[in-house]
């Protein structure tokens, strides 16, 4: 089993009261970068700070290496697009930092990095792989992606109240920008993707096609970016079978989850990390709906609660954010 | 602990008879895209061969990936110049692919990559580090850098003949072509770098001195083209303590070893890693005098020696071999 990030940034996160991926939109274009650092060494190395939420939760990438740490899976990092230099080895399969998705066509080279991405996952040795994403403001690329693709599913947000018809707005600017109206890439996901989307989303689906192609078992690991990458798969004409594994959070934000991801003929598999029961500030914000998501944290816990040790890794957590200092009090 | 490889390419290992990392020259150009693919998955994955000698010695990154395997410690491969594609994830210090060191200038950005290099070993945050190289051709540049600075320790070679004449004549054209004479760049490595080096040096070299600046201990993993990053760390003014771990193999050839490591003021260790006890046709290349070095080979012994489990090291490199077809019959 190996666990791949698959880390970059869309321009779509600057727009105001998008994303909670950062502390502002300066330092947001530094989480993916970070992230990836925090799960190769555990602590940020180049970046300059440890994400946080603008209220101080801590970015979801500390639970997926508290993971690593436990568990001792290997983690690889794709290079999905990113704006800002990091410390953590990362693989090229020829991903930018993506534009606003509202210009015409955000990811120009979103086909030729679907293609790489399936070379990659089609060669790559281990049998099970856990496909993660980092990316600010992901989620409503993820939406204009489902809507070019005709599909309805609802998404989540990193924000406690999502802004949704914020969103919409967005994704209706970003259709127009690109002359399309809703359903007018179905079955060609990789227009969608160019269109409309962010440079993460190609990466990861060409990941799973080519991993799942060879017969290897893929978990898609996170929230509603994932059932995109799902869907966009689907249209493909990938039949082969998925998981989603994504935590209680996203799923409290999107009761439809389940059904949808099953709507897809994949498995979601939702994991409460029982945070609720803990008294650490920095998870009580991940009780109260912040981040709920992110840097394969619902693969993370999924596979912390199949080795029946989300208590250690509750413990592990906590230690980490008391030694790299990922907690502020708002 | 960390091992670091820095991985790289040199136009120079396209002069005939001058290096055996690889099976030729074409070849050749993919073994460090190679190598850094078999320490990240213990196979190659977008490289099309696993390296080996024109006459079948596999490459000593085998060695080096078995020792992970065996001790579990982190690898991280930095790009120092590589020509092909890698499935392995690199992290980048902006080297590109070097030059022919007979050019004026084969490593322009010498001085930038250096830089970069010593701010990322500033910071990762391990105690103690590992650094490597693959390069072939690297001891031809490495001759190069040592008489640019005016030094004039022995190099070593992958062939079981060293081709000293070859070399020679080849460092002297290389000299002339950037208008230096021995010495000429005596207290100034970052130039010698650039004007005779190859990409991989000045980042192994960064990397040791931004790490020892912390304090953190540096092993240099490899035979005389580390004896060529010591001295250039010490023509640059780094007084730390370093140790150069190498093979046994690298000091049958080059008997002087042990003294001009000591000479620049670090700690020589010498590993035989007992192949010669061994019945396996791959191994006895490595007792024939193939190869030798690389990869982090040499450190990656020493660390086994030093966990008393070299048996098993070896054991564990003939089970790789057998997997991923690195044995070729002469």
């Amino acid at each position: 089993m190996r666990l791949i990030l698959v880390a970059g940034t869309t321009a779509t996160a600057t727009v105001d009261g998008l994303s909670a991926a950062g502390a502002d939109p300066d330092t947001m274009a530094h989480t993916p970068s970070a992230d990836a650092e925090i799960l190769a060494y555990g602590d940020v190395v180049r970046s300059p700070v440890v994400p946080v939420s603008p209220t101080g939760c801590p970015t979801p990438a500390v639970v997926t290496r508290a993971a690593r740490d436990l568990l001792e899976f290997p983690v690889t990092v794709v290079d999905g697009g990113l704006a800002r230099p990091t410390a953590a080895p990362t693989v090229e399969v020829g991903a930018a930092p993506g534009g606003d998705v509202r210009d015409p066509e955000p990811v120009p080279d979103a086909g030729g990095t679907y293609d790489a991405a399936v070379g990659l996952g089609r060669s790559l040795p281990e049998a099970e792989l856990l496909v993660a994403e980092t990316v600010p403001g992901g989620t409503t690329t993820a939406m204009a992606v489902l809507r070019a693709l005709g599909e309805s599913a609802p998404v989540s947000s990193s924000l406690p109240a999502n802004p949704l018809d914020l969103k919409r707005s967005v994704v209706a600017e970003a259709l127009a920008a690109s002359d399309l109206a809703p359903g007018d890439c179905a079955g060609d996901p990789r227009r969608a993707f160019r269109l409309v989307g962010d440079p993460v989303l190609p990466v990861v689906a060409g990941l799973a096609a080519g991993a799942a192609e060879r017969g290897a078992r893929v978990t898609l690991a996170g929230g509603t970016q994932q059932v995109a990458a799902l869907a966009a798969l689907r249209h493909a004409g990938v039949t082969a079978p998925f998981e989603v594994a994504t935590t209680s959070f996203v799923a409290d934000d999107v009761p439809d989850l389940r059904r949808v991801v099953a709507g897809f003929d994949a498995d979601p598999t939702v994991t409460d990390p029982g945070f609720a029961e803990r008294s650490e500030p920095a998870l009580a914000r991940y009780v109260a709906g912040e981040a709920k998501e992110g840097a394969g944290m619902g693969g993370a816990v999924a596979l912390a609660a199949r080795a029946e040790r989300l208590e250690c890794l509750k413990n592990r957590i906590v230690e980490m954010l008391d030694k790299i200092g990922g907690r502020h009090e708002p």
